[in-house]
């Protein structure tokens, strides 16, 4: 009988950040695809959009002006998902109806005044900018006694949900841990526990030594495809020290979050030469006045393209009722990543 | 200070099924939505297609011919993602990299030889004769010793990855049991040492009580909004009594199962004159040997459409990073779906 082989049989790979599994598929890449086709939205945008809700002193749905901002630029969403003035709330009937109200607060960063611009395509300074405000908001949000959660993110991408190309994103801060650092939560603390080290700065340090899954070492941050990643070209930044938090990063280390935010993108653009879809944001330390000594900051991209511009991976009927699965490993996807250019795709033409 | 109400501010729900939290914002639909916007592939299809790959005697893209079937037909996945002869091995580096092989098979079943037909088109003897092949696949494929998990399931439409309109489902059968379930059978197994009922049993109980999230109650089968639904018109099949598994289903009971996905599929259709997309699908006792009087056979719809034909829910940045939100209350969804016409919207043109 054949040997077992990771690279063309399929398995099962354990994730320890959430003690999920998931399932891969490596060979199935391979079939004919008649479905769903993403639309590509690369007209060439202006600079500067009359009719976008986010330019610099153009009004917003919800009847406000924005300033004539030159930097970043935050305020509270106007449709805000969570808002600070929910009365608190509870109902518990039996075990089957268990709710409680939610406090928090949402709100949306402009990282540019510029319509035409994404993260890759952003100088250096400005992203580090970004990066700024991203500690300034953790910071200040997280410091509100009933906060013990601040979700920063980007959606990008009309496949992923974003209703304007101006680059923006979200922080969402509240009062519960929300499942998925839950589930981070837990298993961090139980490794903390036994090893006394942050298991993520552990699991850096063996993928460090592989290697195959490594896209790039910087000074202080390292991008990687983790062994148990779900989406295609799933990718995340880690800085190499113990960092619970971005509050922790040196002025220094801040840049080299934004120097990585900004290599990770250029390599998705050049992937299929197109403003690459996805989901991004940061896990970090939860806002509850606790030490986390457990917690090791990681920003994490879930993009969902798989074969080209116009074919993405669905994680539907499957995915949605047994099992998230995927199509290519995670060393292949590490693979093809590694071969694309460092210079965006738009600056060499 | 304001009384806290259900209807009108933020919650988190609790989801005894598998123990993770839902959070609701309902009065968030209101924003203005400049996003994408779905195709509406409601071009008419003709009965036959000389293209399609899944019709009666019309050649597949692995190279194998259909027969001209007439009624159901069910054939391994010429692309499958698990297959049978996956030889076997694992591997176990330290607690970072734990993977192993998984056997398993995939099969398609075309629910009627009509091109042009769906599920609440079709004349209610055809959809039993697919719950009617669902029970004895589920018999064969669990009876193998070494499928422990029998994932029946259906993506309907472009929105939920389906890449042919042809009336099909899926099964995978496989060795281990997915992440899915996983967290069902440690709730189910809990509550049953407990209480020696099943939880689902019982929640059903609590429903019929309630009223305000069902959508219909037949003589078997009743369907409803669960409390913690994700979707935003997510809903369930579950049968009166206890089930186990849909082996367990008598020949009515059976037509039961086959007379509420229709009626509930036409309450979908009407909703937004639109053949809904969604993925759906059974979940009930593992294939394992074992007695599961634990489980409740259910049938769970996951549909993704929120404001209209083409204004879909996207579970994106915060959802993905965070945790799954909506946007409307599940008990806002149940009357909105039971408000619908019994009769399809094109029966009626
Ligand atoms: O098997 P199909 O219909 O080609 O593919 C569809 O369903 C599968 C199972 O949910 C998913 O893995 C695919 O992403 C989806 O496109
Ligand atoms: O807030 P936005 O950009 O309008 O909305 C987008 O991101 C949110 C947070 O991930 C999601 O809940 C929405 O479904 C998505 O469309």
């Amino acid at each position: 009988m054949k040997q077992f082989n990771f690279e063309e049989h399929s398995h099962r790979r354990y994730n320890p950040l959430t003690g999920e599994w998931l399932q891969v598929s490596p060979h199935r890449a391979k079939r004919p695809w008649q479905g769903q086709q993403e639309k590509v939205a690369e007209a060439k945008r202006p600079p500067y959009d009359p009719g976008c809700y986010l330019c610099p002193g153009n009004t917003r749905a919800g009847g406000e002006q924005n300033p004539p901002y030159t930097g970043t630029y935050v305020f509270k969403n106007d449709f805000a998902a969570l808002s600070e003035d929910v009365p608190g709330g509870s109902m518990q009937e039996g075990e089957f109806f268990l709710a409680k109200s939610e406090r928090g607060i949402c709100k949306v960063i402009c990282f540019s005044p510029r319509h035409d611009l994404t993260i890759p395509e952003m100088d250096l300074a400005d992203i580090a900018a970004v990066v700024a405000l991203w500690q300034q908001e953790y910071k200040e949000l997280g410091s509100l006694d009933w906060v013990n959660w601040v979700q920063i993110f980007e959606n990008k991408g009309q496949a992923m949900g974003c209703s304007n190309p101006h680059p923006h994103g979200q922080i969402w801060a509240q009062e519960s841990l929300p499942d998925e650092p839950a589930k981070k939560q837990k298993q961090f603390s139980r490794y903390y526990q036994q090893h006394q080290r942050p298991l993520l700065l552990e699991y850096l340090q063996a993928e460090l030594h592989k290697g195959e899954r490594i896209l790039f070492e910087e000074e202080h941050f390292v991008a990687l495809v983790p062994f148990w990643a779900i989406w295609p070209f799933e990718a995340m930044l880690v800085p190499r020290r113990p960092i619970a938090h971005i509050g922790q990063l040196s002025a220094a280390e801040a840049g080299g979050l934004a120097a990585a935010y900004k290599r990770l993108t250029i390599l998705y653009d050049n992937l299929f030469s197109v403003s690459f879809p996805y989901s991004a944001g940061l896990h970090q330390a939860p806002t509850d006045g606790q030490e986390h000594p457990e917690w090791q900051l990681h920003m994490v991209f879930y993009p969902p393209l798989l074969r080209s511009a116009t074919v993405r991976k669905f994680m539907v009927g499957y995915e949605m009722l047994a099992n998230p699965q995927r199509d290519i490993t995670p060393e292949g996807a590490a693979r093809m990543l590694r071969e694309q250019a460092s210079v965006h795709y738009k600056a060499r033409q």
